[in-house]
């Protein structure tokens, strides 16, 4: 008997007829002899039905009224789940995230859960009660109702999870895993058993939308057992997230190819190298509330460098505006910008341990003609720029150069 | 300046825009120098969203988890009413019952109200901040969500009153007051002044459906003035519900005329006159959960009586249908039924000192040759039954006989 927390995105209770779905599925873990709590999230969109309305009367909502509006969402959900349990003979009680008493800080509309009661939940659990508890919400000392931000239902259930001591916390969503790389992309594409902690960060941070971040981040601190499954299909064990490295085999080098192409690329040429000057170009982007994706800096010659920077692209045009108000301070030649590149990434824990797969890398690209324009890489990530035309013959020579097409893990 | 608790109903905050209007009235009493605290309900249309919600996964919803769906309704409208008022540079704040700490019963989906903390609301009001606090909902003492049923929301705003000590509880509702009767039938209808408290409570049960009738025996044992006025027009006063009798001149004998086309009447003639008929009549009926409304008993001759009552139009076959079933045991003659008929009620507290209401009324009925089948009476009421074809008719003459149509009260 394993204690599982599981954990249903807005898709999967879009409709009453999906939320019946999801009582089924809670009903055959639990006639398995598991204990189970689930933390659905709103259906599908609820919150921005409800965010709409709230911009409508105040065009920047306030904070605290925003929460106490947009947590309704998954109190909706929390009731009807239960309903449906019910209905199919699982005993089964809701909770509001005040009711659990999951307690938060006071940052409304991006609150972090600080405690959690368990108390009720292991009573329930104990008389064979389902406790649905709703994600994305909490409370602050002052019994002021909060909200985790976007995708925090993901964080609610693996906080849950590690108070409870869960086995395991099963995160169901419209894909069934982590996959290679985007099957829409290349057909070869092979659903991960395992990922590592750390590869899911990179995987999850690139563009590889299936978790949220902070979850994963969570689910890292307090090593939770986290695993990826789908809504819809009902076989499959989708991908376990671990966190020790031994848990696989070790001939995987490369998990997954991650991509995105919401980028655009920023050169400022001939900047006098010396110190301050990458904080006088990024400074005034920074201010302008704009995110800096990759940074990369030459070694100078001649005391000059050329310095580049990624933004998203809904910010380019206001990022060029200000790094040529800059250059003009710092004496800077030149900025030219791009806003047609794409940024591929290949993510692996074994990158650590073998040498040659930046080289591999970048022959496979060459063979196909395709021209660098950035290279970053981390510990367990190596990522360029290429032009966005090149995307998808890019990500599928990469993907069979790798041979991700090949069961391993 | 006084303190003042605003209710507004369903449609007068039913979209964003006219969520702005309750703002902008609510704004006008609060720079008149009041102190205001708001209690909206949910978003017209939205409670049934929700019920059909829970029906579609539980036929006969969770009693516990209906409402902590339904809550939500009313937990939307207290945020968005909030920004709507901070939009307009009125500081606001919102409360869902769990917050204030509306304390209740656990009979779920019909709670009744046990306790209300008024420590928060105080606070806010000393420092010039509009209290928003859901209507309809509370806690129990093991901190579930509870509902106060249908119209729960009046209950709310008129408890909230009692606790604080308000000068007022002011609701506000799609007409404008309490009339001499509905407006549609008779044209010379008027708006009310001022009502009774008792009359209010005949006028409301009879079908002149202004407030919930539980919210006027609250207000009623806590003497909480209670006025009704309009959401849509500015001006006005509305129809103001008293305690006193004296607070209003003595010559208005009537003050209104309430309808109602949706009983039938079963008639059991022929029934032994002994002790016990009546239960034996009547507890079959109750026993399948069918509402009585009146019910007549004439004192027999020859030791058979006939006994007649009405229920809902909605019951009539099932209740006919009883009936028939009972007859045989108890040796009755025979039943007869009709659903064509309707009820007509003139109420007013003058009737209690003033003879010859009754015998004016059944005259004027009889000039304009309307037969009258049942009568009923109480201190501050007669109600007639009569074909339904005369409904309009028999209205307008008694509108016209008690002079309701001259300005006086």
């Amino acid at each position: 008997m394993a204690l599982i927390v599981q954990k249903f995105g807005g898709t999967s209770v879009g409709s009453p007829e999906r939320i019946q779905n999801v009582a089924r599925r809670v009903a055959r873990w639990k006639a398995m002899g598991h204990q189970i709590v689930v933390v659905p999230s709103a259906m599908s969109g609820e919150t921005n039905r409800l965010i709409g309305l709230a911009k409508a009367l105040q065009p920047e909502p306030d904070a605290r009224e925003l929460d106490v509006v947009a947590s309704t969402g998954e109190q909706v959900t929390i009731g009807l789940l239960s309903m449906a349990l019910m209905s199919i003979g699982v005993k089964a009680k809701s909770y509001t995230g005040a009711q659990v008493r999951v307690m938060t800080d006071s940052a409304f509309t991006k609150a972090r859960i600080v405690h959690i009661d368990d108390e009720r939940l292991r009573k329930d659990l104990a008389q064979g009660i389902v406790p649905v508890v709703a994600g994305f919400q909490g409370i602050d000392a002052n019994g002021n109702i909060t909200t985790l931000g976007r995708g925090g239902s993901d964080t609610s259930a693996v906080a849950l999870a590690a108070v409870l001591k869960a086995d395991e916390c099963q995160i169901y969503t419209d894909v069934d895993g982590v996959y290679t790389t985007d099957p829409r992309i290349v057909e070869g594409a092979r659903r991960l058993k395992t990922i590592t902690f750390e590869e899911m960060l990179e995987m999850a941070s690139l563009g590889s939308k299936v978790l949220q971040i902070r979850s994963v981040e969570f689910a890292g601190k307090y090593k939770v057992r986290l695993r990826v499954l789908s809504s819809f299909e009902d076989d499959g064990d989708g991908t376990l997230i671990t966190f020790e490295e031994d848990e696989r085999m070790e001939q995987a080098v490369i998990s997954g190819i991650a991509f995105n192409r919401d980028e655009a690329k920023i050169t400022v040429m001939g900047v006098p190298d010396r110190p301050g000057i990458a904080y006088a170009i990024l400074g005034p982007v920074a201010d302008a509330n704009i995110d800096v994706d990759m940074i990369i800096q030459n070694s100078g010659v001649d005391g000059l460098t050329d310095f580049s920077f990624t933004v998203h692209r809904n910010e380019f045009a206001k990022a060029m505006e200000i790094v040529k108000k800059v250059n003009a301070h710092i004496g800077a030649k030149n900025a030219v910008g791009d806003n047609k590149i794409c940024k591929i990434s290949m993510v692996g824990v074994g990158m650590r341990s073998h040498v040659g797969i930046a080289s591999q890398m970048f022959r496979t690209l060459a063979e196909e003609g395709i021209n660098i324009q950035m290279i970053s890489t981390s510990e367990i990530k190596i990522s360029v720029v290429v032009d966005e035309k090149y995307l998808e013959l890019a990500v599928r020579v990469l993907h069979n150069a790798f041979g991700l097409d090949k069961p391993g893990k």
